[in-house]
């Protein structure tokens, strides 16, 4: 962490910016190595050229900071006070209040926070921290992919459990209850995301909801799921046949497999991130289903579900190793269904790895 | 939904401002009756006093949006696309371009939007919207407070199956998954936060959690939980003895109890919202704990789990009919253990009523 740190400290000396505010659960735990969620009340990281860095957290999750790692001060405030107040007082102290300008993430920070800091440096420019941040969490190192590695181990696991479900006349939401169940009770306390689990026309929606509908012979069955594991998180998409399955089912299924693999094949150091997208992009459309394929490609993967790099056809950025994203195909014919299939993949040195490994094959479950 | 939105417009007449861009899934949801969460991608309504409203949103969802009830226009974007280029099109087609006031939720707009927004509108000034729209959920309609009470039932029916399933040996997280396994059975989604089950010292953490922790006799058992309905949330808190109980812990559950019991009692239309914190706190104080109390009374809850009233010592304005809120003192022991017990409450015409109705008596599970 504090090599990390010690990375903000020299990129805020570079660019003349005397403070950082970072306000982000994600970037306070790649930072401070303390995984919280305080929800509407204050987390934030001040991050100083001129002094050591100070958390400001409540005071009933200070013991949990330090636990976590953290050796530096720490601010802890109660319901009934105003945090604000006891910050100007910890940068008087200090003397860092004559600031001209303080990095922000300006994609996450709330605009009454950016008020408050306005106020407590009224000098001072918000300058943008979120590419550096972005920057430094795009190449994980070698302790977070054993952490990706294992948290998509267990959504593998997650989609074995639901497949084994599968039984004529149960609801989506049993066997998403019996997915998370089996995931808790290996200690998983939080899903990366809602977990997905979609039958029959309902697979034609790429955002749909699970409910009450019953399983069906005949029905594709969609699983979009991921789990957080020490902070990381994984996320995978398959989607198998019940019973049965018709020519057009096979033939979207066959298309997004292709599409996947092309996409896949295209990842290793180098590659435009935008060309992979279309790679995929250009085989769903030459087979006809181009307007069915609405989303980009994937997301990048690692604190947030979805960070950077953003596999979207305009990303002129290319693949660097130690990159860890999703490719995530999908064709959704409203009213009738729809397939998807996604990966977790890290660039490697010469090429990639997937971090997801159930299988891909075409499944008829009987 | 219509009449929500009228309310708003009234309330933009009457302060002389032109727009409000409303960037919250709550109160999209609250204004539009579409409930979404689109995460990093943009969702926002256009509200102008000139115009109809104007809503923003992936364009995969836009058909979900409709079937929600939405009448009136949806910008629809795909990932690809950058929505403020289409919104700027749209505010100019409308001639709702020159304005010089845009409400918006400060403590809920992301900064980075707030300077979108103010490249689109640059001779504006943002203003705060927050306490309308906080002003306006403040007071649920007959619709919202029987969701609310289902919501607080199926809260109800969790504590239930936790319950049944306390045995030597379990984990706290075995116990977790049951409880969300059964909910989700019911058609449960989305619980309203991380449900929290902790056994022996771990209760002693306000904010602890839960793990592989194994249930043995003597333990105290807190139960945290609560389920998003239609959009609403419930959140209950209960804390039960595992096989026996010794003097100490029984002196600290009765204190609570008694804590909770007055704060209830307090509970009706003109009582100042901070001394139904202090009536609860005294008690605790009184009793040698009011160290180990260190959180607010409780929270308003509706479609945010955590929103107004502030049930927090320093809150002057009073309780009216139709605010719901929740009433959850602790006392918390580090290393030692602690209990709270939570209700959700609505004021009725001339007192209170509680929404969750699970037992309070000290239960000693054998």
């Amino acid at each position: 962490m504090e090599a990390r740190l010690q990375k903000v400290v020299s990129w805020l000396e570079e660019k003349n910016v005397e403070t950082a505010f970072i306000s982000s659960t994600e970037n306070v735990f790649y930072l401070t190595g303390f995984h919280t969620d305080p929800h509407e009340r204050l987390l934030g990281l001040f991050v100083f050229t001129e002094a050591e860095p100070m958390l400001v957290c409540p005071s009933m999750e200070v013991g949990q900071a330090k636990e976590a790692g953290w050796k530096f001060d720490v601010i802890g405030y109660e319901d009934h006070q105003n945090p604000w107040e006891l910050i100007k007082e910890a940068l008087h102290k200090r003397n860092v209040i004559d600031v001209k300008k303080v990095a922000v993430e300006k994609e996450q920070l709330l605009y009454a926070r950016a008020e408050e800091l306005l106020s407590l440096y009224p000098n001072a420019e918000l300058v943008g921290a979120e590419e550096k941040l972005n920057q430094l969490r795009l190449i994980k190192d070698e302790r977070e992919v054993e952490i990706l590695q294992k948290a998509a181990a267990l959504a593998d696991f997650g989609v074995e459990v639901g497949v084994a479900a599968l039984k004529e006349g149960v609801t989506e939401m049993d066997v998403l209850a019996k997915i998370e169940y089996e995931l808790k009770r290996k200690g998983i306390r939080e899903m990366s995301f809602s977990t997905m689990v979609l039958f029959g026309e309902k697979t034609g929606e790429a955002h749909g909801n699970p409910g009450l509908r019953t399983l069906k012979p005949g029905d594709m069955v969609l699983f979009d799921l991921g789990v957080v594991l020490d902070g990381y998180c994984s996320d995978i998409t398959r989607t198998v046949a019940y019973k049965s399955i018709n020519d057009k089912q096979k033939e979207i299924y066959e298309t997004v497999q292709r599409a996947e693999q092309a996409a896949l094949e295209a990842s290793k150091p180098g590659t435009r991130i935008g060309d992979l997208d279309m790679v995929a992009r250009n085989i769903i459309t030459e087979a006809g289903y181009g307007e069915y394929f609405l989303h980009r490609l994937g997301h990048g993967l690692g604190i947030s579900v979805h960070e950077f790099p953003s596999m979207s056809r305009n990303n002129d950025d290319v693949l660097q190793e130690g990159m860890v994203y999703t490719i995530e195909p999908g064709i959704y014919i409203p009213g009738l269904g729809g397939v998807r299939i996604e990966d977790d993949v890290i660039i490697t040195k010469d090429g990639y790895e997937t971090l997801t490994k159930y299988p891909k094959e075409l499944q008829i479950i009987s």
